[in-house]
């Protein structure tokens, strides 16, 4: 796997899953940015990438394209520490990923994305109100799991945790309080303290 | 793996898939009914298997507990014909189970519940209303791939098919109009023509 190009938006969680995962596995890629703020990610150029126009997408070889944050993940962990071999806690890592695609990306990232990064809090003000709840859901859920475990799955740092903690790290941003989460909280430090870990902005030198 | 339970609500895309799987590959199973319209995936019992209360779970042994239908579909599939061995294939389908959970299911699965399993159309037109553009929006993504792919991933029937079939097939009782979607139409008749297929409420002898 040589010349790993990754289409990304700096701000993007999803974005941030791909990048935090490569440097930690220590695999060199080029990143490209796509301002989705300004259609970039839906240009005829970039649907040929992706039909679905959306960002992340991985250039595997020239060519090959790949998209969804989690698919990604899945496929660039494989084999190596951040994806268990045991099928039962592989399938746990799946089930994680899809939740966190389901149930919690939807309520949790979009009100970010309104709030601070197009700066819009009072256009979308209404769509965020309904988000609010089925977000502390999601949240209510994690903080549970994580009441009396590490990490999400095998008491160990997996692409589960990297998938959840993209956009919960930053979902004050959005306008959650995780102050009432301690279990959260801790976990969220314990993922800061990870090996060649970078904050979802950093800019990378490649 | 024996003595597989699944719990199912008859009516559930979401399960269907887990049963359509499971006959293909002619594993048995027992289900067990979960009637969700009268809450009976949020009780305290069922939030011991699934803490986030959704169907299907599936107890691939006393007491191990595996959620979101598309992970259990993976995890069952691994070795089978029906996920690629491939890794950029798996890959590819994987990228299409969460554009299903993603871009997919939450717009065209959730007016169907509403409108044809409730019978609350009119108390949730306005919502139904807004998935609306977004459901079609993502049907006209598959169109596009179908035009020129027999299935969704190289080019055989994958667990990406039966991922997206499930809801697509019965869109019309969302209120979605598939006429104008020829390719899709087509891949349906291909999709039922598969061995050991069901039907989605078809009652299993087990």
């Amino acid at each position: 796997m040589k010349n790993l190009r990754l289409y990304d938006f700096l701000p993007s969680g999803n974005g941030y899953k791909i990048r935090l995962l490569l440097t930690q596995i220590g695999m060199p890629f080029e990143r490209i940015e796509v301002d989705i703020t300004k259609g970039e990610s839906r240009t005829a150029e970039f649907l040929g990438k992706n039909s679905n126009g959306k960002i992340p997408v991985l250039e595997v070889e020239p060519g090959k394209y790949l998209a969804e944050s989690n698919a990604i993940m899945i496929y660039l962990s494989e084999g190596t520490e951040f994806l268990p071999y045991d099928p039962f806690f592989k399938a746990q890592v799946l089930q994680w990923l899809f939740f966190e695609q389901y149930s919690h990306e939807p309520y949790i990232a979009t009100p970010r994305f309104w709030i601070s990064i197009l700066n819009k809090a009072q256009e979308y003000r209404e769509v965020i109100e309904q988000k609010r709840e089925p977000g502390y859901v999601a949240l209510r859920v994690m903080e549970k799991h994580l009441s009396n475990h590490a990490y999400f799955v095998g008491e160990r740092y997996t692409i589960a945790d990297i998938s959840l903690f993209a956009y919960t790290h930053v979902a004050d941003e959005g306008g959650f309080d995780l102050t009432q989460f301690p279990a959260i909280q801790d976990w969220i430090e314990r993922v800061k303290a990870q090996p060649a870990y970078i904050s979802i902005t950093e800019e990378l030198k490649h």
